[in-house]
């Protein structure tokens, strides 16, 4: 095995199967790269058996690729990916000089590394899944930057860990939730599609990082079991998580006793004042709202208390108090961005609706705490 | 007690008397700032009993301070300066409202914190000591930039935690090492001093991190037990560490075996690239010298091995291999700049003195590590 290649082509290709690659990992070799080297190609494969992401260097790209012998090694990413990272010349070699040594040179360098034999990379499926959708870009972004942040954390509501994405007809419905507040986003698909699965939030964040500007959408296919994200010479896979999805369509209300437009800036700015206070590290607010005035309080016995008053604030309906969760309100807010933001309350007590009035695909649920005065 | 400020003037006071606030206080009056509101001046003091900082803000600076009554409380700084930061009014009011309870307000909201009594206040000897000289604000910096780094985390050799000062004539000698390096940086001064005291590294970086550009000289004062260095209405006090600093001149070799003079990126540049090999956390490498070719070499059984030329590297003397910290070596050339770097050698495995030819204000000594080959 043996090639030499431009060293910052092939340190990009590293760095993009490394994303897949767990400094925990189970079994020793997940821990390096698969580097496959052909004839004509070498198929670099990172995996820690839930995300696998596996690349092709194809010769007579913009690349310098020239494969002297042909030949099959797993490395150690985080020493490869360092070397090649730190060496100063234009192009490297890289060859296997002793069984499982191989060696990556520079002009005055020579830098040895062990590695595992293939033999002992595990077998990975990467069989195309039935559906098949595309993904823009934007869309995918928007997903993460929407979605994800909503999601849950506990192991014993698994299914919560992940985005769920229910396609129905040429609609595509992204949800994440705790349980205590639901994200919710619409996309428009190409084509009808009917599916239901949860991708786990870390392989979406992933995915999304690993698409650089140049990629303006990616081919998706997906079956019950797992997902491929295919992208510039690139499949990157994800198991899906098991588990049915709460029916989120039964969460979001659609009758309100009151409404409140309000500026976001100002808003995120007066809960942001209140993050002094933390109860059980949880930044509660109480809200008190009349078509007089809005208030947002707060107060700990340890620390203190705190009142302001919403300036840019237009309120109807009945008069509300509550408590929520003020980080759950910041979160929504950055999620959604634009100028006004729409808060609807469906009851006294009752979970709230948070959209931008100029783009209802986007909506934002939070059921209120209960307070102990 | 009650006063207006600008809120801006008053977080930038509050910001800089916290840095010497711990979060892990040992009495609850220390993580809070002591404000004693005067007729004509505010004066505020943060202390963690080994650093106390004190300023004051007076009537007709640029702060628009409008004192209404005096009064004197402790307030929580963390709650404190995160209110005045956040708060979006220009102008701000405080006001003691309650026994301990203090409000601070603006136009729309009003935050209250539950203060302590300013007699639960520890008393600090704020008496300027006796010795005094005048240090240059670039003096400062590069005190801390080109000594720090070397000084020692030990509690077993708590003297070398600091940076020592020794005055002889007109000449400051500054000192930082942990045993194994030195950084050794000289700094003339306008009038001859004698004395010798060490510094907390902790101290020396807050002090430089609070003089901000418009300042470009402090006045030092300093006795045996403490130093202060005074800028912009401000003391900054800090204890000295106990104890002998090692007589650093007798480190210092005078006589060499062998010189090399390389060009600094390049051999940051190669030690960097060893830096994937580490035994027991430490980056050894070596280095083998002779007047045809410089090598850097590392090896790990594990992990696998280098071996780099340098290229822009001219040596002479005798021929030299020997182990060393490679961390040292790239703190030691970042401490220094510099496009060239001389290092002279002197004896086989004796101390490494590192240093720019055209500045030998600043020298960096550094012993060889043991090998076992």
């Amino acid at each position: 095995m043996k090639f030499s290649i431009n060293r910052r082509f092939f340190f990009n290709k590293i760095n993009m199967v490394s994303r897949a690659i767990s400094v925990f990992s189970p079994l020793p070799a997940l821990s390096g790269i698969w580097m496959d080297v052909r004839k004509d190609s070498i198929v670099l494969t990172g995996s820690d058996s839930n995300i696998t992401i596996q690349t092709t260097i194809y010769k007579g790209e913009m690349n310098n690729l020239e494969i002297e012998s042909t030949g099959s090694i797993v490395i150690e990413s985080k020493y490869l990916s360092e070397i090649v990272r730190k060496l100063d010349s234009e192009f490297i070699d890289v060859e296997l000089i002793d069984y499982t040594l191989v060696q990556i040179s520079s002009p005055n360098g020579k830098f040895n590394l062990n590695g595992i034999q293939a033999s002992e990379y595990p077998e990975i499926n990467l069989e195309r899944p039935e559906n098949h959708f595309v993904l823009n870009r934007d869309d995918l972004t928007a997903i993460v930057n929407q979605t994800v942040f909503a999601c849950g954390n506990d192991d014993q509501r698994p299914v919560l860990k992940g985005v769920n994405f229910h396609a129905k007809g040429k609609t595509l419905y992204c949800s994440g939730s705790d349980s205590f507040r639901l994200a919710y986003k619409k996309i428009e698909l190409n084509e009808p599609q009917d599916f239901n699965i949860t991708i786990p939030t870390k392989s979406l964040i992933e995915v999304q990082r690993s698409i650089d500007e140049t990629i303006d959408a990616v081919d998706v296919y997906a079956d019950t079991k797992k997902i491929q994200f295919i992208f510039d010479k690139t499949i990157f896979q994800s198991r899906l998580i098991d588990g049915n999805y709460p029916i989120v369509e039964r969460i979001i209300p659609n009758q309100f006793i009151a409404e409140m437009r309000v500026d976001t800036q100002e808003l995120a700015g007066v809960i942001d004042r209140t993050a002094f206070i933390r109860t059980d590290k949880i930044h509660v607010i109480k809200m008190e709202c009349s078509e007089m005035v809005t208030r947002i309080k707060t107060a700990s016995t340890e620390i203190g208390n705190s009142d302001e008053v919403l300036t840019d604030c237009v309120y109807h309906g009945d008069d509300l108090r509550f408590s929520c969760n003020g980080t759950f309100v910041t979160d929504a807010l950055k999620a959604l961005g634009g100028e006004k933001v729409r808060l609807q309350f469906s009851a006294n007590q009752g979970p709230i609706l948070i959209s931008n009035p100029d783009d209802t695909s986007t909506l934002m649920i939070i059921v209120p705490m209960r307070s102990h005065d």
